[in-house]
């Protein structure tokens, strides 16, 4: 089973707090809008732009991406559970 | 009888909780916007572009997709329930 | 005595509850915005695209149409109700 | 003394309810957004569209409309009340 | 000393009640929107379309205008008050 | 030292009373929003039109502008104050 | 490990207040919106414009910035606090 996204949203699995590898990137807990760090498992279909072609992404299937806690819709799917959001939603990626 | 819907609107069957398939997608409780499964049972006119052609649509009759649950307009027709949502309030497609 | 709409606006007779078909569509009391079922009875003058061309309708006299129930003006002529909405309100067409 | 209204706005003298025809529009009381009838005396200078050319009135001179009652600017003249209003705003012409 | 108002904003002098003449416009008290009259003093350096061109100004320099009271910012120069303010806020040329 | 605006914001240096010049503007106690005198300082780096060119700015260094009091970011600089505003929030310019 | 910032963002480091420069900038503690400096570390991909082509920064990696306190969305990374933020929400370069 298989999740495609729609028009410009992504499909990310969030990591785990003991995924986040050492050294790396901490989210102050001070933080006014809390990112937390995930990983883009699949694309949507894409956005269009005005003459009909579709945009591209930014992002990239396997990226590590820094976005918005409270940005996008849960779903659990095998046990695990995913984010869907807007590509204009993902703040960075990590890499 | 049939629903045309008008414009980017999609006509969806909700899936009811029985019918979604085991090891599928779950919706955890706690999720802030709750989503749920749907079939797509007709498209509407399309939208027009800046030049005046229709707009495809990403989704096709037949779709299992996931959509916002308050997201559309509920009517019932042959003892079924539907929902006319835009295309893009639609999450995702599933299959 | 005539009534035309201005714009993408168009005038349609709402369907007395009696006059809805038996084994048609039900509004559910639940529903959280109720749509009703009328008859287009005049199309608007026509919105105007960026090239200044009037963008087609996509209803036309005599359709059978599925509109939310407070989404137009209310106007009374001899002795029937009429409802003046924007032709985007209306959700769907039925037949 | 005229009133030449700027862009898109027209100059519309309400009709008082004496000269409002038998068998003619009756607006029920229960109507959320209460429209009347007036009659354009004066178009404006025109809205202009993306191309820089002056986008056609809908309305003209003498046509008797079909108004939200609390969508234009009162202003009196000799003697006579009317109201400033933009043309979207007005919901049809009846003849 | 002179003022040269920005982009679509001009420069108008409100006429005082004694200043406005017999048989004139009369704005009722009633009026939820209260207009008042004025004279354009000056045109700002007027706004650009999409192509980059200065649009033209519908209202010139000595035109009595009907504007709304409370749309503009009020200064004070040698002695008299002007009110800067968006041509489009402002109603009809009156002559 | 130097501050380079962004976009179109330029810096603006307020004037003080005592700088304002005698039979020059002044600002009613009573006005609803509170217009300031300044000296342009420095101008952004500009707006991009839809074509990619950069827009033209309608003041240039030493103008003397009225400006709403709140209606840019204050910052300091050689002890002397300055506001960084966007150039569409500048009312006019005086001469 | 490197963040890399989507679309018209960057990845801004604060300076603390001990790094600011003697004679430099001061923002008064009265300021209604306190912006604070910060070092450009990294350009995001870059906006989009209507033709699909890449709108350059005004930005560089490297400029002392001038940008609103609450205006991005903190991240820390190796020890070190940053923001990201749009680049339109950057009110100037500092040199």
């Amino acid at each position: 089973m298989k999740i495609k996204p729609l028009g410009d949203r992504v499909l990310v699995e969030p990591l785990k707090e003991e995924e986040v590898k050492k050294g790396g990137i901490i989210i102050p807990d001070t933080a006014k809008e809390k990112p937390q760090e995930g990983v883009v498992v699949a694309l949507g279909t894409g956005k269009l732009d005005d003459d009909g072609k579709v945009v591209p992404f930014n992002v990239k299937k396997g990226d590590t991406v820094l976005m918005p806690k409270y940005g996008g819709t849960e779903v659990k799917m095998g046990g695990k559970e995913y984010q869907i959001m807007r590509e204009d939603d993902i703040l960075a990626v990590i890499g």
